[in-house]
């Protein structure tokens, strides 16, 4: 892509409303806009980022088995009376129409999954599957301040997985674990981010989050360094702490963001719609029911908190809008950066080129650091025909020779 | 995919309570569920589908040069009262939080991108370009009893583009209404879709429609085929005709469904928001903008209405959700057809593989039938190691080596 026809433009001043380090960055870089609180446009940038943090959680959701949907947004009041949250989940955003039905938006899917999945269930045999979707969630949060971390509206991965017995439901939810981990550890963050034992509701012993330290954390965890694993705040009790043996002398206190949660919610909603399958005699049995969320944008604005500097952003490369950054510092090197550009596209190497001839190299440098791709390229008149390759994360600079610098970023990349 | 291990299961009729088609169809083949009229879950079957449509727009999107973005659905008042709209779009859909303050679930997104553009537009070196977003859309339409054809919730592509000039949009425009042509023309229903002239607004004198001929659509036109070009009812008048050269004598009446519609807006939303830019001078002049919408599972109830025949659906290969349906047709070829996907796999086919032991060779049949995937193979005992090759609209199949079969399938896919 060409910064010249790229219709975004950073900003001087990161915008002074706002004080999270991700909506600075993010909003000063042209990543996102705004609209309001806790509601966001993705500009082209940014949305590469959300795309690529997307593919990363859908293809280890496929791993798992996990069967695609997509289930609306606009959801009808009754799945809401029957499960009872109609009335207690505060965050609920309802609307009637103009013949005065009413609706509600999803925040979650549990009234609708449940009814869903149960029209093509009536056996053991069809048990257990899983099922997700990528989708836009709503959520009426009064105060919204902290960027992409607490949305309104915001894209979120659910998954909801069915099963004959708590025993099959809990070695699934295992394996979930382990997908996150994953993710957390290809999105960049997974050193950070912790497996936190946090209440399991009226159903479960334990529900779990996944939680990324960083001082400008919302939530406060408790964390066992050695066994790396933690408690968060409601579960902090010493009967805990001896059932999952950790030792309270060597907790220490971390503020965090919740990057994802998983629930058992055993039989919660199944029995709420009455969905029973028949064992092996034709006897009705109940079905159990684990949840498993990820919040993209809350993934992406955790990113940004965590891996910035005082230079602006430091995208890893998986989730990268792109891998490189080509400047042609100086109008009078612009031919030879144009073919290199080619050279690079052909190559296969995903390219933003800052092709603009009416900004100084000072404004170039500065916004390449601020957009943090994990590659910048530079070319330069004093340069004389080789390039100059700088890793976002490090220091030094190297010069290379051009067909030396692709196999660099290939490897690099790869 | 197997069968076996897909969650959802064709019913035994069509639901009772529909009339169109794609509904009918759909339903029972378990590709979409109906949540409530005009809103639908997509089923894996049925996301497929979306998503490969999607990616067929998306790519002619960016081959116009659109750079792809992400507007939220939540949407504040006050845009919507600056262009008027709030009061006059009888179809939009208003809500309340807690703190009393209103909101719109877009049907439309003028009223965010125009100052979402604005941020980063100053002079006329800025234009033209054109942003995209594939967006979940809201719009209250009481009586929505076609299917995917008319959703309350429904996935749209619209790209917006901002324009010096009239004659540079006109430019832009045009280019659009050829890559529409190769979109209906990937999706299968290029042949039956034309381009139908429709009443520009108060804006312009004509906008466009793409519209499908089926004797089953909700919308009239007037084609003049030897052109290939129609008329709606709102233009079908003696001084329009003349204007654009159609003879009225020859127009044919078809019903037809909108799948796709381009409009110029002129300055409309670009006055509303006092949106200039400066010309060489530094004198500031308007910015022209042209709007282009497509319903993407308009299109996929559209596909099901026009291709279908009595015994089920029949996707066009790129948009089928697999290439190839194999059928291991009883429960002693099982181990055959097992190998023969892997080696369907490893070749980079996409197959729906049913492997399910319990149904009969008749209602194998019949279900494959409707699901109308483009290739149905299968495995008999009687075939003695060949497989039986048919193409979904064609009457005859053919007995194949399994080599040649492989190739045959990737000749077709191709």
């Amino acid at each position: 892509m060409r910064q010249s026809q790229l219709f975004t433009r950073t900003k001087k001043e990161p915008p002074r409303d706002e004080v999270s380090i991700n909506a600075r960055l993010l909003i000063q870089a042209g990543f996102i806009k705004k609209e309001m609180a806790g509601v966001f446009s993705f500009l082209p940038l940014g949305l590469r980022v959300l795309k690529k943090i997307e593919n990363i959680i859908r293809k280890e959701m496929n791993l798992l088995g996990g069967q695609e949907i997509l289930m609306p947004a606009l959801h009808s009041k009754e799945p809401w009376l029957k499960t009872g949250r109609w009335e207690t989940m505060t965050d609920l955003y309802k609307l009637k129409d103009s013949a005065d039905r009413e609706f509600a938006l999803g925040g979650t899917h549990e009234e609708i999954v449940v009814p869903l999945v149960a029209e093509f269930l009536s056996s053991y045999k069809d048990l257990p599957f899983a099922v997700y979707q990528i989708q836009d969630k709503f959520r009426s949060e009064l105060r919204a301040k902290s960027g992409l971390l607490r949305g309104r509206e915001f894209f979120m991965k659910d998954m909801y997985s069915f099963h004959r017995s708590v025993a099959d439901c809990e070695s699934f939810y295992e394996k979930v674990a382990l997908a996150y981990k994953r993710i957390f550890d290809q999105v960049g963050i997974g050193r950070m981010t912790f497996m936190t034992f946090a209440s399991g509701g009226l159903f479960s012993k334990y529900s779990h989050e996944f939680q990324t330290i960083t001082p400008y954390g919302e939530d406060t965890i408790y964390l066992g360094e050695a066994k790396g694993l933690a408690v968060n705040r409601e579960v902090n009790t010493p009967d805990v702490l001896k059932d999952i043996g950790l030792d309270e002398e060597k907790l220490v206190e971390k503020k965090a963001i919740e990057v994802g949660n998983i629930f058992q919610l055993k039989v919660r909603f199944t029995e709420a719609f009455d969905v029973k399958i028949k064992d092996e005699t034709g006897k009705l049995e109940p079905v159990y029911m684990g949840c498993y969320g990820l919040g993209l944008p809350r993934i992406m604005g955790t990113v940004v908190e965590v891996l910035s500097d005082e230079h602006g952003m430091a995208w890893p490369k998986n989730i990268a809008p792109y891998a490189v950054h080509l400047i042609a510092l100086q109008k009078e090197v612009l031919p030879e950066a144009e073919s290199f550009y080619e050279e690079l596209n052909k190559s296969g190497i995903e390219v933003l080129f800052d092709d603009r001839g009416e900004k100084s190299p000072g404004e170039k440098l500065v916004e390449s650091d601020l957009f943090g791709l994990p590659i910048r390229l530079v070319i330069s008149e004093r340069n004389k025909g080789k390039i100059e390759i700088k890793i976002r994360t490090e220091k030094e600079s190297r010069l290379l020779e051009k067909n030396e610098a692709i196999n660099f970023i290939k490897n690099y990349v790869e």
